[in-house]
């Protein structure tokens, strides 16, 4: 089959990749359309020494699934960590963190750029009719955005600013402000910010931003720039989210963060359940941070197009 | 008056210090008794840029209270953040993130490492009279220790480690076992544990730890090394307490922060009231852990001695 296999910081198409074999308990899924995210790019640059099939975003249709055969034909998105549901933290809080587990294109696991994938049925969740497969690549970013609802308390009164007004970003302002809060999309330049406005977020340039303007900043850029301002920006007593992949160690301004008795919060992976119902609804726009679609076989093209600035989501068809 | 005087970075004792006058709704007070924290070590460094007499661990005695005579007499400590009482912030969290807020012998207000200082009555607390000075003197550090009481839920059966086995480390480590909580100190040398154990806390080397050990680790060194092992043996979805003051920006792994949705939680003052009942309840083991006692005259030798690493508290008799 092809693939994009990343080894060594560096990514590769190729035809004649073995198929996989669905181990037990396994389903084989066709991948039907495939999303591009910054952790993606981030491993071709070498972020956690990655080697194998790339990508975790994905909508696809299950081809076999000897255990439980009510699986065949029906399309399905997948929740990424493999965890070995033998230890305390799977059988407790989930597979997320597992300290054996592997990752969908990320840790020990081929991904999803590729004709084919395996996956545990229990990472499969099967997609209502009405959500179209522009739309159903999108639920496991969307979910990602979920998982500070699940982390935290956001009043909907607080005052509530996302940093990078990206692809990620997008989704998370959306998500934060369906409970009725008021949420400001920041950005470097204004260009980066017309597709935030369009979507009925409020937005600004995170230089004009006085400090100590919000309750909850979410920071999104991934970069230490970025995490300058989000830092900046919330009140003391405020809480920071880290919801970027940085590439290891990064510089802090600790002196806010203990004086203002600052709460800084990791947040990874979320809940598909929640994601697919409010895709269902319509209550998320995602389609149009669609940027452009390419095939599976100009996989290198569509990456280097989506670590341009200021691109939304870049889509891959095998 | 004598006082120990700071600016740019320079330490000084004056003999004829003018005598501070209080103000409306101000006492002054005598000092009786003084202790050094790092923070006034970080600010004879630079930190914060502060110029005045330096110091804010005290007990004093009331000489003068114009508008609340019945002060007159009584042994007092104070807490440390002057606010202005009018703002949102001071009404409704209390003046210790008061953007206007001067903060003794650190923002804008002369300290206590003087013959007298003047602070505002609602920052007084009257000492019991079975808590001798020389306990007294760690109400502001146990109060800043029970702070992080005040911000997390810690539960009895969590796994809790305290970097940095220092004057501020020992009293974070009591705190925290109080209820019955398993707490180990944790040093770089053996030496530095020596005390921690007879005080009754578990002990052991940071580099021995095995990554991921302890629900809640507090960092209490205030350096970059202890600062990285205290994120390295959080586990995944635990939680990270910064008590330390750091003198500006840091380095730290945000992968790690990201990936192991580690919440981190700034931690400052602390409540006044309830560090005074420990005390009067001898719960709290302060007089072994003083180290020395100077003259306020001898107040630059004092602080040299209480910087060397591994000294225990340093305390200052006007």
């Amino acid at each position: 089959m092809q693939a994009l296999y990343v080894a060594d910081g560096r990514l590769s198409y190729r035809q004649g990749y073995p198929k996989p074999e669905p181990g037990p308990g396994e389903a084989l899924v066709r991948v039907r359309l495939a999303g591009i995210c910054a952790t993606d790019l981030e491993i071709v640059k070498g972020y956690g020494g990655f080697k194998g099939v790339l990508g975790h975003e994905f909508v696809g249709q299950v081809e076999a699934a000897t255990e439980e055969p009510s699986w065949v034909g029906k399309r399905v998105v997948g929740t990424i960590n493999l965890g070995c549901w033998q230890c305390r933290v799977c059988l407790g809080e989930g597979p997320e963190h597992c300290p054996q587990r592997t990752v969908l294109g990320i840790i020990q696991k081929d991904g999803i750029f590729a004709d084919y994938v395996t996956l545990p049925l229990v990472n499969l969740r099967p997609v209502p009719d009405e959500v179209p497969d522009e739309e159903a690549v999108f639920t496991e970013p969307l979910a990602a955005a979920l998982r500070i609802r699940e982390q935290l308390v956001v009043p909907p009164t607080a005052r509530v600013a996302v940093v990078g007004p990206g692809r990620l970003g997008m989704l998370i302002g959306q998500v934060l402000a369906l409970a009725g809060t008021r949420v400001t999309m920041l950005g470097r330049l204004p260009a980066s910010l017309a597709l935030p406005a369009q979507l009925g977020l409020e937005t600004g340039l995170a230089g004009d931003m006085a400090d100590d303007s919000f309750d909850f900043v979410v920071e999104a850029t991934g970069n230490e720039a970025g995490l300058a301002h989000s830092l900046r920006l919330v009140r003391p007593l405020g809480t920071l989210v880290m919801k970027s992949t940085f590439a290891g160690a990064a510089t802090m301004d600790l002196s806010k963060l203990v004086v203002g008795e600052i709460t800084v919060v990791g947040s990874r992976c979320g809940p598909f359940e929640p994601a697919l119902r409010l895709l269902a609804q319509g209550k998320i726009a995602v389609r149009r941070m669609i940027e452009a679609e390419y095939p599976l076989a100009e996989g290198t093209a569509a990456l280097t197009h989506a670590a341009r600035p200021g691109v939304r989501k870049v889509l891959l068809r095998p």
